[in-house]
């Protein structure tokens, strides 16, 4: 950020009154500028015992396997951002959502959220940033070739959990040094 | 938004090329501006049997009560947020914090997420933001006298699943039509 977004005048690094960290403050207006972590909501879609994934069409990790995902809009729910990625990505339609995964991604301000649910039918097709879309038996996961750790962790806590039935909500932070695609 | 914070220049609104829906970008240098939701962080810090509530002393809701929380900061776990809030609302230190409840405010555009925890001693102090800090049993919680429905929903929740002694995280949207403070 270099111009305020009030009144377009240059922007300087400070602490405002009665804060405690540096923001984006207008030098002209005064408005203070404030930038915050940003969601992404997305879904794990069952359809009897496999699940659905994306290849990714656009970078990053063009060519990798992904759940489809992506960033939360204004006046949106979280659900129902989850919902329209997976339409988005996978032309995929899914029903009785549930909150499944949740990760703090600081090094690059970023929260996921994830969420379980049903394929409503096996039809799926891709959508713009995807190159294929298809069901996976556990046994026929692309490990190797998954996009991001959120991915891969939300996808072994389903496996895990598929045999006692019961699926907890799952809350951790990934603390990943600079590479925000490189896996654990 | 009405100017551009990379160039200066005036922003439109409209649709960018592969998009689907209307947003600022900058008639001079194209740059595209998203906007995005908010996360909220916050905690309801135990102590035994009692909970620790921090009267309001800025608005919006100033004197009523309500959990320490506040919006997360870029580079921050939800986590990490949640404990901040607290100790700058209530000069309260917590520990062993649990996601519990997670809320979509579609209508303000923002997710809350907040985290039972436990208080590390019974000392705490109002903080800037706070007229008053106290705990409550449940039978002294003041409903009637509560900030935000968020509020009293993970109050409502906790007290519910007190009697089990099993508390599953919390996920609901809240469809408030105007009034961000008006309660269901």
């Amino acid at each position: 950020m270099k111009y305020c977004s009030n009144c377009g005048k240059p922007v300087s690094i400070k602490v405002p009154p009665g804060d405690n960290r540096e923001r984006f403050v207008c030098d002209h207006c005064e408005t203070v500028h404030y930038v915050n972590p940003r969601i992404v909501a997305g879904c794990l879609p069952v359809w009897e015992n496999r699940v659905l994934l994306c290849q990714r069409a656009i970078n990053p990790r063009a060519g990798r396997w992904t759940l489809p995902a992506g960033f939360l809009e204004n006046n949106e729910t979280v659900v129902a951002g989850a919902i329209r990625e997976t339409f988005e990505e996978a032309n995929a339609v899914v029903a009785n959502p549930d909150l499944y995964t949740v990760f703090s991604l600081p090094h690059i301000s970023q929260i996921y959220l994830f969420y379980r649910a049903e394929l409503v039918s096996p039809q799926f097709a891709p959508g713009f940033e995807s190159r294929q879309v298809k069901l996976f038996e556990e046994s026929e996961i692309p490990w190797d070739e998954l996009a991001f750790p959120v991915v891969q962790e939300t996808l072994e806590h389903f496996f895990a959990d598929r045999y006692s039935g019961v699926f907890p909500v799952r809350s951790r932070d990934l603390i990943i040094d600079r590479d925000p695609t490189r896996f654990r």
